[in-house]
């Protein structure tokens, strides 16, 4: 290929032609591979089109030839050679920031997790503190990165309300954060220069889920974080659903109970004061330093109390309204309500069959995650992955290689 | 142009260009004028492709050649000519059915009212008995419908849930209806034979105040409807949030108070229990039989009672959960709603700012119907006018001339 080929500004067959390479890196990244048969039926080129753009792709190191026994998704008739992601492609580092722990990973195309590391989060930590120790594990996770693998970019994903024009974080209750700009902080701690990514737990977990966990084929589906508060990311129409400034989803503070508690918001008896987890820590006498881990100490549990049934009611309850307001398929509940969900199912389909109106509820399904613990890391990748599928050629240009030695250097 | 052309099928160019026609026919419709300049700059196409494409909306009878003198929307440089909505073009019914009556009306592209009819129909009437009274409705506004001029379609706003898939009306509280196919009935009732379309009469406010009222140029907004129930629309990145079946936005059954009063849906408490027209009703000593005028009755008063200005705290506070969720730019006040703001704004603003997170917050306006009480009746005009804008000579084509003669025979 030229180089003017490669960086050949704005015709518009050049336009149509990357966004088409894009869009071939994008199905491929979803099923982790695929046939060329069934890229071109998808995309409804005709086969030489589809031949010279992914001969481009393999070119770029991005992807490469797969053959059917490898596992490659195909279309109707007989089985035939495709395209997989590179196996030393182009990677982004992935950053789950929890308010008890971070956890960071090296995540290459196929939403694969190459290296993970991760470290304990003191809730009362300031930002430049929890700045540095995502540093150090982004370090730990590039180290062993092939020199020439580039570095496309970084995910956050946050534990509240990012605004989404420039990722201030303008709100995190249990790191007690406002108006944080750790995007920057981490980059500054790296002394790295990638494009960088920040967005809401719940909104992450969601995207991840509709890429390849239990929301892969439902346009309408809301992931709900249990991560010591409650958020909810919602799919709609097959998009994320952001708002004004990206702060949609704060379902936790849904009026649930005017006599209830009191909520760290300034409110009373919003939803979170029943199914955040120091409402359940309560309700199981979970120690107070102890909270943070609600899930690992929900699925310690043999049976449920009938405190933590309430609490699964409550949870149906709480849901009821999510599903008159939204009429999604699927409900999928990640955090430490996919603990509670495993204990107290009954409970929740019950409260929330109770209280639904019957034509959301009847298509509706509550479920859990498809992607385990790891939703929500998973979706900062993909928003660090995201410019690949705009313009594979242009996020290249960009990206950082041999990214180990120059953070060690 | 040649009977090939307008049936022409299937080729690649042929679908392109009807896609254009559309467009350039949804721009006209919005602005209700504009000059070809800023029609050429707006659609990205030269101007002897826009110059072709208005061509084409003339001879088909849609469009007119405006002067700049008549109102015609100007992009940059100085005044030219434009196209505007022909006088005798295509047109709609549209139905608005509410609780206590039916409000029918012939409306032409550009959302131009050109005649209306109102008839009361009884909260116990049955469905056949509404929609004889609807058809009777129908043929009074079409009575004056030039012969030439072709009926595209029928959209009707309903007070409840309807089923995106096929129209029916799954729903409708205080009608009392369930699985009612209310857009054969009046068809049945007509005898004839047009395309029918229905949708929620919030969600059908929601449409029309972006397209023409008080959220035009805002792509994140709420249209809230008193209509004796209380129910939302909602769009979002520019879209009308629909959900999985076609029934988002049923905010008046969310969980407002769980010791409140009890609910038509079987609950206990929901916001529309508090926000509703009975409840408001009730708050004023309104006599039973004006509920359904509720707006009305409000407008009449001078200075609000105490009870009132509760009410006007409740409908801040449920107003505050839906900011948290959806975090929209614009909410919009209809129907009797509408008339509750006007009396007890500081109170509802003051209920919303004390339970909204900040972030949310500070970028929404609460704000009255750009097109007063006829938001539904023309989202019920703009869904039936849709199809002359996905491909005009399609729509044309099945359209029926006449129809006042069809009608009367
Ligand atoms: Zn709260
Ligand atoms: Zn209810």
């Amino acid at each position: 290929m030229s180089p003017q080929r490669r960086t050949g500004l704005g015709t518009n067959q050049e336009a149509v032609r990357r966004h088409n390479l894009g869009t071939v890196l994008r199905h491929v990244h979803s099923a982790g591979a695929m046939s060329r048969a069934e890229l071109t039926s998808r995309m409804g080129l005709n086969r030489s089109t589809i031949a010279g753009l992914v001969g481009e792709l393999e070119q770029l190191g991005i992807s490469e030839r797969a053959e059917p026994a490898e596992g490659v998704r195909q279309g109707a008739g007989r089985p035939s050679a495709g395209v997989r992601v590179a196996d030393n492609g182009p990677y982004v580092i992935a950053v789950d920031l929890g308010v008890d722990r971070a956890v960071v990973a090296r995540v290459g195309l196929g939403g694969r997790i190459l290296q993970r590391a991760q470290a304990p989060v003191h809730a009362d930590g300031e930002a430049w503190q929890v700045g540095a120790a995502v540093a150090s594990l982004v370090r730990a996770v590039v180290e062993d990165a092939p020199a020439r693998s580039p570095l496309v970019g970084m995910g956050i994903s946050v534990p509240g309300l990012v605004r989404r024009s420039d990722g201030l974080i303008r709100l995190a209750p249990n790191l007690e954060w406002h108006d944080v700009s750790f995007g920057a902080i981490v980059l500054a701690a790296l002394g790295l220069d990638v494009p960088v990514c920040l967005a809401n737990d719940a909104d992450l977990g969601a995207l991840a889920e509709h890429t390849r966990g239990a929301g892969v084929g439902t346009d309408e589906l809301i992931y709900i974080s249990g991560n010591v508060g409650v958020g909810a990311g919602v799919i709609t129409g097959g998009h994320r659903l952001e708002g004004a400034g990206g702060y949609a989803g704060e379902v936790g503070h849904l009026r649930f109970d005017p006599e209830g508690r009191p909520c760290h918001c300034g409110n009373r008896g919003c939803w979170e004061t029943e199914v955040g987890a120091h409402a359940i820590a309560e309700a199981i006498q979970c120690p107070a330093d102890r909270v943070a881990q609600l899930g690992e100490v929900l699925d310690a549990f043999d049976s449920p109390s009938p405190a933590l049934r309430a609490t699964g009611t409550a949870l149906g309850h709480g849901l009821a309204s999510l599903v008159n307001m939204f009429n999604p398929r699927t409900v999928i509940l990640g955090g430490y309500l996919r603990s509670l969900y495993m204990l107290v199912g009954p409970e929740v389909n019950a409260g929330l069959a109770d209280r639904a109106l019957p034509a959301p509820l009847e298509s509706v399904t509550l479920t859990l995650p498809g992607l385990g613990a790891d939703s929500s890391l998973l979706g900062a990748a993909e928003i660090a992955l995201e410019p690949l599928f705009v313009d594979p050629v242009a996020a290249l240009g960009t990206a950082l290689d041999d990214v180990s030695s120059r953070l060690a250097g």
